[in-house]
């Protein structure tokens, strides 16, 4: 992705900002982690995040599927306390096992609840819409402090009034850290066909861009763009939204990384 | 497109309708008619229809193209009576004959007028862009008893407004059954590149979706969606959008069949 | 791309407009530059330009990159005077030289105000999102008197907020004579894929179609639409995307051609 | 496909020949039959082609689907008399009716024998490996004076030889006058994805031109080139095999015009 | 995969066989092991085999990637004994553990080996053109027993010469049941580009049909195709060169059913 | 094409060669000429050539279009004197100029001959099969002392004696060191679709690595492939296809380094 990056080197135009150049941020390479055994991959990706994390003041991932944000999130929890998530996802990804298996693409915000990797209130999914396959998909997701916003949502309440509930949920956590996770799939198919599990009806373009932006003074500590799938793409689009998407949270973390009180309360700790 | 469908069979989240589990839905297979002939396949259409109204009490059906309409609202006014068209197009499909050709995809609801199939009033196309080949298409829509929301009505008037247009069209009919079909280039063809003839400018996937839940409570007898064309598509972004609409027609159907007086003036005739 | 215009040669039915009936429209070619060399290109282009003028009261032309639109409105400056630009595109092209080179597809417009070829105020960029090479691109703009509206002034203050920006900017010219050049890549990058440059969170198709129809009255003497790569295109989106706006661009021209004044300016000169 | 064809204007290098040079070659239009009634396109096509024999010596079709084989060579051997039939295609396309049509794509020589089109024998189908509906389609074939060359037989055994099989299937007519039909699926998909019925182990494209340059030399009044359907090609390449396999047409038509004794033997007639 | 194959379901012309109407062949529908766990999904896939061929003659396998070679074989041996493997692919796939996986798509045969499931002698790879991690690798096959024909091999030496190599490996296993694996990558990315990592100068369509049809008369005990990747694939031709090549394994195994001996050493077991 | 090469970096192992590891291989990075101007491009070339000549014993380039050839060639005929230049391609490249351009992609061979880059006799054309604009388009090529082999002369032939053929050549040059010129347009479009002027009918991807490999011994002193324009490849097949190419002129290279005189002759001079 670095060509579609590079373009984008020197600044946001319309945002007056210039995130790779205010900042230092270094590609630090790939994790690596084996393509054959989950919990190793599990292992390595957490052991990679936690070996940055001691050098690097935030972390920005990409993916990979949506199974990682688990270890991601492990290494910036361990680091800056139970985190609030901000997910931007056409699925919950808090499903119970399936095929027996605990850790999977469809469960990373339930195996960070369970390891208490997860602020207690706070947390919102945006942008919702896909199918569940119980009733108590939605139940399981409240009852781990996570609150919904769906694509109609969005689309219907228009995006100032979300990004306002997102604020207000933030605001009930004790303003704790925020780990940012934007599933591309949360944008329609016609904006990013390159995915796993594309769901009809999604968010625009310019929406996304513009929920993400209004974020800007969160403290977030981590995020990640995950669920990629370059096979399914055309002409790259997909490929280039991730890669905006990646630059956009860079700059959100620039924007607020010496008011956000996280390095003073990492010091205190 | 059984995959697709599969994925949602359960419910659909946002909605909290569960259209495959809370009614008997039961796939009847293709008609399977002829390729060669257009007036024998309409035959064929017809009497597959026929024996499955026979049994069913309510049809769902997925093209081809839109000649089908035409065969299908004829098996479906036999049951019900003359009905209300509610139509999802770019194209107004109630065309004079082409080739000579009386019987094409751009006439169906012509064919339906001329035989006494659609209700005298309250019928509306929705989604109209495409070019009109003469002055009098629209005049031959009016006469039809069909009003036209053209795709800029639905953009620059809003979702909300464009339904309750269709609604108070509706009652103008004495509440009349109604028949939804869906041409699957009302979408954009960002949205839906698989179909034979898109047209720039039309509704996006949220704008449909709203659009067709608002129709709740209309008493729908019959449904289609027409017009996909796979060797146009990609990433099967058309098929999933045509597989979502179907299972919304489903839902939507299921949502007033007990309530929509059909059945009772079924049985009085 | 003519398949594509026949289909919608006789009228736009929502604009009750028949452009290519209503005018004698004639397509007179290719004007064949030298793919090898681009200083000889820009003065075939302009002499080929230049000689059509000579017979037509007005000149629409299909690209190739964004450098054509230089020596286009070099040969309708030379007949109409200093003209005020329309410019939709998520790029500026008022950039300067690259790899020392002063004639390029990001440079037209400075290529034209430097020959005083542009209104000293009244021109605007439309769409702007791309990133820019230097903080003083933007001033650059400016001092050639040509306003911003980026893509997000398009998607928050909305489409006929923008079209009075247009409007009151061109106001300020002493009512000159209106360049529009359309390049396809201020589409978002699902509705126009197929361009050398694209660039994510663009406008949507009936965006840009209500931007342009909300242009209707201005003094268009000529028109362009750039940056079609059909090798990145699928489904034939973008072409019909550009045969639409080809075909918009006519209309808007046909509509004022009898009332703009440039007939009478042009005799008084 | 004018685009590729005029690449190849002037002359085939390896070949010595000039074929749209050394003749007159016109493109007189398409037939422009109705798309909705198989038999009135026939009739249209048919008298499409013998209005084009009036005033041309031979002539050229570009499919389509191999229907039109039919109402060609109909029209041609009204004008020369019963022809004898070289045929590249995976399938024997003398099936009997299918959904009870019997003019339909894969019956179109069936159709000619029936009415004493072809000679009554020496004809010959080559790469023909599809699949056959019952065992007798082959002895349908063979009572139709038709042999076949499988794809098989030219992979093992050689074009050379196959060509010479053809010659002497020929010979065995009494030296008719000559028909060259080429659907593009006898070629093997990957060289010629684009089309309806792909068959697997095809003919490679240097079989294909040595194949069909062996015939240099046979009296050939008629040609055609059927089932391209770019929706399946890609980078188009199937439509620039068919704009080769076409000039080879016309190539091998204007070498052997003045010699083959068909104007003559026109003449008696 | 289904309707591809339908269309081949009576026969294949150019051989006089008809294999799924002289055998009882019956799809037993998916295995659907865990996508999550390597171990355990071979555990599944092999329980699936055994308890298929409980009650079937013979198996025949389609996957998936060639990880499924090994539990699909370890079934096939516990009925028939040690098998002779005649395995078409670009890569040895008898490689050592990587990313200290000891069981995955690069180790199957290895795998095999170890658990003394492959004949001492006999097997053969054919088409290998890969790149090889280390001088050993092929020592490694030739310790295993198997023998190597490159893709070389086959276009220089040709196709009869190969078939017959194969033979003579196969009799020196003393006549061992025999196992057919079909890595679709054995082609050339032209023919096959929908797999996941194609190799350059790969086997022809009509080579690889004339080398299986010429293992004519081998005891096939149990076959497989695998490694196709559909979102790699265009018009889809990949998949249609995997249902012709499963359709060939099946005749294969049909022609030699009552005479190969397989029956009987089974008995006497 | 990194991806792809990185696969293959260790052996080719039906060659029994290690390429990148028995040699240092570098990767110098892009030249990065001006995209503007073809003069300037054609010097920075070849300055960029000869400043890595400086260092490197011989020089691979990959392309870009057919152009770059001429400042290369110049480059490495400064270093080695006139070279014979054995060249793939389905085109001449020794047209005269096109638009009045004397430097372009169809000439660059006329543009070294013209500076006495070539050996006087003893160079090759091979795969030529496109159409040339003028008889004398041959005669030119002859007079340069460049034979011609037709993709017809491979096929026909076969590939060992057309290997012959161009070593015979090449001694008439008095053993002149070789320049190795790889269009991948010498593909049949099946092989390589990625690239701007495909041609019907070209080599097969087996038959290009027979005959490279065919050359080995040659004193080859410089190399490239051009003409990959992966906007029209698919599945990246045609970028495979040139890293494999790239891959092989580098063991060919490797192989005779230190015995083909070239160093001794050139420390003579």
């Amino acid at each position: 992705m670095s060509n579609v990056l590079v373009e984008s080197i020197f600044s946001r135009i319309t945002q007056q900002q210039r995130p790779l150049l205010d900042r230092q941020v270094v590609d630090t390479g790939d994790a690596s982690p084996t393509p054959f055994n989950i919990q190793q991959a599990v292992e390595e990706i957490h052991a990679a995040c936690k070996q940055r994390l001691e050098m690097a003041r935030r972390l920005v991932v990409v993916g990979g599927d949506h199974t990682l944000s688990y270890p991601v999130i492990k290494a910036v929890a361990e680091k800056f306390g139970p985190v609030v998530l901000v997910h931007f996802d056409s699925h919950l990804d808090t499903f119970p096992p399936m095929y027996g298996q605990h850790v999977w693409h469809g469960a990373p915000f339930r195996n960070c609840w369970e390891e208490g990797l997860l602020a207690k209130d706070g947390s919102t999914h945006i942008g919702i819409r896909a199918t569940t396959y119980s009733a108590e998909d939605f139940h399981d997701s409240e009852n781990m402090g996570i609150a919904t916003l769906t694509a109609e949502d969005v689309h219907e309440r228009g995006v100032p009034a979300c990004v306002e509930a997102v604020w207000n949920r933030w605001r009930r956590s004790g303003n704790a850290p925020v780990y940012l996770s934007v599933d591309i799939d949360v944008l329609d198919p016609s904006v990013a066909p390159g995915t796993g599990t594309p769901e009809f009806g999604g968010l625009l373009a310019h929406q996304l861009l513009q929920f993400i932006r209004g974020l800007k003074g969160l403290p977030i500590v981590g995020a990640d763009v995950v669920e990629v799938a370059p096979a399914y793409d055309h002409a790259g689009i997909t490929a280039m939204a991730a890669a905006n998407l990646l630059l956009e949270q860079i700059a959100l973390i620039s924007s607020c990384m010496d008011s956000d009180g996280m390095e003073k309360a990492l010091q205190t700790v």
